[in-house]
């Protein structure tokens, strides 16, 4: 598949649709690496044509492992991952992250709750996304940081209101950056966001339970 | 809303559905604090008492601020929050955690994806939501661990294809549980999570972008 020929794919943004990147030109005229918004374009550049090679590769499974602590109190572990065809290798370190609840939620403020915890993942992935698709775009990033915001009504997760949600009825992503480009070209970067799509989008969520 | 005598929700599940739980009989029988799954259920009693009663105690504001480092590397800080008619003052701590990527996706693997970190929010959450409401309902929940498992695709991040979205394709949550309910009504609690309702169902996310 060629991006830049591709009539089917021309009016769908790309993580190479500007000129500026060609492959051709770039492996000839690039002797150090080319490093935009701490990406390596390089590299980026090459992921995108191995996987343009061999669709396989584009495959990755993510995976957690979550311990129940006690009341709302969870410990995840993070490590092993599967892409570019083959088990990861690259990661020494294990992630260890919590979850718990304030006081008024009936725990001992340990860590974040879970639905702030989602946040945090909203915001670093649509900040990401931005700054990948721009460094692929010759978009230089010079800062970027955001606040944002989900709303919820108890009713919902308490069952005494079948007409309320569980999670947020909405979230505010407020991001403040320096860049040359247009706060509208910067959105459509952004919206490449795994966890954006994932929020916005229905997810299925297959349930198993073991019992012990 | 009477939760017990309310025809409207008999069909519905609720936080109390079971009778042992009686704001009555509970406050004159039990002296000591009734703890249940590590969960204060004097505590929880209380709370939906009172957000019947004053309905807006039940609404939430969560919030996150996020602060981009470099190429796919991000750090959130979560603190206060609005919450039972208030702003939170129980929090001492800010709680700070990073997301990065590992280096087949152009990172150093400082920290966890922000997929991963989903899977994480999401395995605490419907873990949460379990032992918060089996200890309204009675239920005694011994030991709770899962694996969550998540596939995609890079040519939908990539925008290689439009036809491929940019997050999971789905999710598999496996939890191994000891409790003497059955998985059918373990897996019922369970789905009182607020992460699994915003994974699952599209939940709003508005974004503004301002120039510095």
């Amino acid at each position: 598949m060629n991006l830049i020929t591709n009539s089917e794919l021309s009016n769908h943004p790309t993580f190479v649709s500007n000129n500026n990147i060609n492959h051709k030109t770039f492996k000839t005229m690039i002797t150090t690496a080319n490093i935009k918004n701490g990406v390596n374009v390089d590299q980026l550049v090459e992921t995108i044509g191995a996987v343009q090679s061999n669709p396989e590769l584009a495959k990755f499974e993510f995976r957690a492992k979550n311990k129940w602590i006690d009341g709302g109190h969870a410990v995840s572990h993070i490590k092993d991952f599967y892409g570019v065809g083959a088990e990861d290798e690259s990661r020494q370190e294990t992630f260890e992250m919590e979850c718990s609840h304030p006081n008024v939620l009936l725990g001992q403020n340990e860590a974040a709750t879970p639905p702030e915890v989602l946040l945090h993942a909203l915001g670093s992935c649509l900040t990401g996304a931005m700054v990948y698709h721009a460094a692929a775009n010759g978009i230089e990033i010079e800062s970027a940081s955001s606040t944002l915001k989900g709303g919820c009504d108890l009713h919902g997760f308490l069952g005494l209101d079948p007409a309320v949600r569980m999670g947020f009825d909405g979230i505010k992503f407020t991001l403040k950056v320096k860049s040359d480009a247009s706060a509208e070209q910067l959105e459509q970067l952004a919206k490449f966001s795994p966890v954006f799509d994932m929020v916005t989008n229905p997810t299925p969520v297959t349930i198993e339970i073991i019992k012990e």
